[in-house]
């Protein structure tokens, strides 16, 4: 064997849910190919280069035929994947204008003289969407005799972010180096990039940011004319897969690179470099999406060092992308650093307080992103009271799909049950049935732009995300973003299905403990919404005290009797009065806060009593003796897979199972300690806690 | 003016305490020149020109005169410098006897004819050192007329380590860069380096260890001909000061430079390849001192690898520097890493359970170096059992003049009061007097080889230690080592009227400022000995449960009801069974443990009384808010001596207090919050805890 041929093997990237796996059951096989043998495409662009070589490659890798290629419509039986140029003569007004710009529709035409699969967009992502949507069908083993489907997209931005520096680095990155660079340039091979487009596009993300919000002096010139053109190679491979090229920048930029004296969004020569700057890069991208940026945050720069507030920072950015049609992304995450000894201040009001009094100042090109979550991508915390606050500004959802606070990609995390609750969470904002998805979604105001951002998990490990069924979390993503009413459930079984075949019990096994995963994860660290308790810096592990006397904002309070952030209007910092009735009445008081949300609402004694009955302290000790409990039975669950998977995936999922149990176990005998020790309360069943 | 004048002045280093100001009292100038005028120098060679140079500097400095140079004993009145040839001739048998090896003399003779004040040694360096010791008088303006000095040195061996690396980082440095290493290569211009030198030897020391105990890679080099020559440059210029240089070596060499599959102590091949690569560098250095190591230590490697103890990996390296005089100095500090929860292994017996069984097993040119405690140079702990318990093995204390855990060089921490608890602590190794200073004196076991090391608290900058009143614990340590009788007061005001001349209140605020300053760190820092609640990684500022809960053995228990390890024989790890009655026994009883170290010793209740009168709890919070208190005072102090030392490092200290001072309090309101929030119980005075 050649060996070259086997290193080369050894590189290949996880193809992960774009598997294509040969079709067993002959009889389904046989009734695909009826559809498949014939493929008639009308039209030609990029995209539909990529829409028609995807689905001859998944057609041939799943029924082992080279489908027949044709531009006569007439052939029948056939595939008809037809341009919107000419799609429109397919189908009926009705069904045409039923789908939105992005849309597609899948249907069985039973026409006289025989039938044709009709596969129309309304763009050339239209098609794109269609083709994934129709592949992913045939690999799950749904019947195509009788297709009758519109999809469009909930969100008008289904964006992913990259936290990746030139380098080669990715901030929170947890599945090796960047992709895109590396030792200060992009990459020359783009091979990767591109499967990782493909990726992307079919689960429906049409915009990325490829570079760290923390941008520092190198990434600067990635809106210069020295790396431009190498930027430009990387929006060429994500264009032909629909996806918007969007670029990080540093609001100092004009000093940094520009050699102005000022970065004030004020200045006419700021302005005027900004507009030439953009000017240079739609010259090399011309459909460039905009710019994202992260401003007065973090030892990031702003506007506000000039005296100026985030609307003129963001607004100058976008009168530069306006006649290109760019967009500004403008990150929501702002807060101070403060003094522990301070509890007046709190840092989960500080995007609401920043933000809120800006409503109606922004440019309607601007689009605010918010983090899920006041705080910063805990494993559970309350959701954002800016979503729906904001009614004349455009907003879009900033999720984390990397597992910063997560487990880091060696525990077992399924972040879209907690997504879920994000999403569904009403905010009230214009009475009952205003959830988050419908903000974002544009339903509840006439936003221009809105739509959901994610941050990637993705790395040039062999299989993109550390931990192979990490890879659901940004398969759930994208398909959220495009549909935000999916359940987990079905996400998680889709994905089972589609990376690890039709053993039922391997679906079962593994959609379920996808599905438990986060709550379980949930039980062994922070208790009941409180968060942080991380090691400072890399948060991978127990420190209760980690952040309890910093400056970061992020206390816990507990002393001897108890423990919780009175963030109440009556008694504390008033976060829970940012909210719309009935979510502030709801978290205001202890009788009606939800369990998982106590301390982070409430101080409250270790002795108080839980809605299911437990004390505080015996629900810390309970959660934590339990986690460890239900992560050994993960061990247990998967290893009666073994033989039903490959057996690389096999070994490779127990060893990260087998890490997470040792943390799951510092984590529980840590977080026992600290309580029993500070608390003095026995546990009720008599279990070591050292 | 010339700017590259300006330049080169403002990178001029600090001269220290070898400022040699022109002294201002005519009078007793005029007294000085008398014997300075003709200076009579006998004998020739490195070390004597260094001297001679040195005096020759000193007086012109001092005095403004150029001394006549003679050779002619018979000038009259002069000062005689004589090498030990022909020093013998000027003395009765009974002085020249007094002094040893390393001894010197100094001697008003008042002869027929005329007067002569004698300078003589025993050897090269012991002229060196009589005439730093001549310079130190006349700077401090003692009167020479009736001087009658003999002083030899209370240690052999008086040798500084540093922790710097190739790369020119320094561990635990807190001074800059390294001076002596520049981006992976020695550095070119040693200017520095001979100052350095200077200095070192103007307190008497004697030895050196040019390289970081931790050995990387590239540091292995440092004993292989791409480096020897650089390594005897520096050798060149530390012996021209009496200073004889070591380096620390890397166990894994013979595998990690040398190619050989194993390092196994035992293996032919492995003794072949020390053998020859130690011949090898006293080929390049034949006054090599030998090697540092720190082996199977925090990650090093080592014997225990292959099965082999400490003597028989020690001993190896022992035969191969033993046929060229040179030494072995193997480190003590050996513990495991270990489980938090395992409360029956303490760290703080390793070091005795490691050494002590194998007594009499070293060779003897092996010396072992033993930490001053037995944890890592906490503000405060107990002095190391292992002092005088192993009669049959070489032993020096190690001490460390970086202010690792003492302020880092930028919180003020004179270190000798330290130092001198250490050394004048009775073991009862042989009885009553068996103190530390006796033991690696070699005055209570034969020791063929013993004495001090000191970490050096040196690097770039211009001031040397980063504080500039951090100078005096390098100055301290020198003259410690040289006499470790010394009082700490002695020494303070030593260096104070070095370093900032004669007026009353500076010497006495800078004085009493160094010799309260332990006391102060401690009182804002960790309490009663327990030490460790430090910040985990870089050791500075307060994290009470930093190393709580990790491998580092590093543990105070801390619950509700009270602090500290139980390290009695009758109910705890059993360490205090290492030292000698009574010190065991003394330890051992919470009635007569010292305060000092109570929770060293014992785990006690908060509301234990100390011998003071006050509970555990309130001496903490009193103690934490003296503290605060007495950092403020030294403000104060220092700013009344504005106007009477210079602007350049009256400022200097002065940003440095209010940086100790931000810190003390960030350590008053941690260490209280979370005694307070453990604890419950609240300051009898009522003062704020958050």
């Amino acid at each position: 064997m050649d060996s070259r041929r086997v290193e080369k093997k050894g590189r290949e990237s996880d193809p992960c849910w774009l598997r294509y796996e040969r079709i067993e059951d002959e009889a389904l096989a046989d009734q695909y190919r009826q559809w498949c043998k014939k493929l008639v495409v009308c039209g030609s662009s990029p995209i539909l280069d990529s829409a028609r070589e995807e689905l001859v490659a998944g057609i041939s890798s799943m029924l082992g035929i080279s489908p027949t290629l044709s531009r006569d419509p007439q052939v029948s039986p056939s595939l008809v994947m037809a341009a919107p140029s000419e799609g429109r003569n397919w189908v009926d007004r009705r069904s045409w204008e039923e789908m939105g710009e992005e849309g597609y529709l899948l249907k069985t035409a039973h026409r006289e003289g025989g039938a044709s699969l009709l596969l129309l967009g309304k763009s050339d992502r239209g098609v794109l969407y269609g083709v994934f949507h129709l592949l992913r069908l045939m690999q799950i083993g749904r019947p195509l005799h009788s297709l009758e489907i519109v999809e469009n997209p909930g969100n008008r931005l289904r964006m992913i972010n990259h936290w990746d520096n030139l380098d080669g680095s990715v901030e929170r990155g947890y599945a090796g180096k960047s992709i895109f660079y590396h030792g200060g340039r992009i990459a020359r091979r783009l091979d990767r990039v591109r499967d990782y487009a493909r990726l992307l596009a079919s689960t429906g993300i049409n915009a990325i940011s490829i570079n760290n919000v923390n941008v520092g002096r190198e990434e600067c010139r990635l809106i210069t004319g020295s790396l431009l053109p190498d930027v430009a190679r990387l929006a060429d491979v994500f264009r032909a897969y629909g996806i918007r090229m969007f670029l990080s920048v540093n609001f100092a930029s004009p000093m940094w690179i520009g050699g102005l004296p000022t970065a004030d969004p004020l200045d006419p020569e700021v302005r005027r470099w900004w507009r030439e700057r953009t000017e240079e890069i739609y010259r090399h991208i011309p459909d460039f999406g905009g710019f994202v940026v992260k401003a007065d945050s973090e030892h990031q720069p702003g506007p506000l060092t000039y005296g100026r507030d985030h609307a003129e920072g963001a607004n100058m950015l976008a009168e530069a992308l306006r006649p290109h049609g760019g967009l500004v992304v403008w990150r929501c995450f702002v807060y101070n650093f403060q003094d522990w000894r301070d509890r007046s201040t709190d840092r989960a009001r500080a995007a609401y307080d920043h933000f809120k009094p800006l409503d109606g100042r922004f440019a309607d090109n601007v689009v605010l992103q918010i983090k899920n979550g006041p705080m910063d991508f805990q494993v559970r915390e309350p959701v954002s009271p800016l979503f729906g606050a904001m009614e004349r500004t455009n907003q879009m959802l900033e999720l984390q799909i990397t597992q910063e606070y997560t487990g880091q990609q060696k525990d077992l995390c399924f972040l879209v049950p907690q997504w879920k609750e994000v999403l569904d969470f009403d905010t009230h904002a214009e009475g009952k049935g205003s959830t988050v998805k419908a903000v974002v979604g544009g339903q509840v105001f006439p936003f221009r732009y809105s739509g959901i951002a994610g941050v990637s998990n993705v790395g040039d490990d062999r299989n993109w995300t550390g931990h192979t069924l990490a890879q659901a979390n940004l398969y759930g993503f994208g398909r959220l973003a495009w549909n935000p009413d999916l359940s987990a459930e079905e996400i998680a079984e889709e994905w089972v299905r589609l990376s690890f075949g039709h053993d039922p019990r391997v679906v079962q096994t593994i959609r379920d403990m996808l599905l438990e995963s986060w709550r379980v994860y949930e039980s062994y660290t922070a208790p009941l919404g409180i968060g942080w308790m991380v090691k400072p810096g890399h948060h991978y592990g127990p420190d209760v005290d980690g952040y309890e006397y910093s400056y970061w904002g992020t206390y816990h309070y507990a002393d001897h009797r108890g423990i919780g952030v009175d963030r109440t209007v009556k008694t504390g910092t008033g976060f829970t009065g940012q909210y719309f009735s009935p979510n502030r009445e709801r978290y205001e008081s202890l009788e009606t806060c939800p369990d998982e949300l106590l301390l982070f609402f409430h101080h409250v004694p270790y002795t108080h009593r839980l809605k299911s009955g437990e004390t505080v302290i015996q629900h810390i000790y309970n959660t934590h003796f339990e986690g460890v409990e239900r992560v050994e039975d993960f061990i247990r669950r998967w290893t009666r897979l073994k033989g039903k998977i490959d057996e690389e995936r096999y070994e490779h999922v127990l060893s990260k199972l087998q890490e997470q149990l040792a943390n799951a176990r510092e984590w529980r005998d840590v977080i026992n300690a600290y309580f029993f020790r500070k608390s003095g309360i026995p546990d009720e069943k008599g279990r070591k806690i050292y």
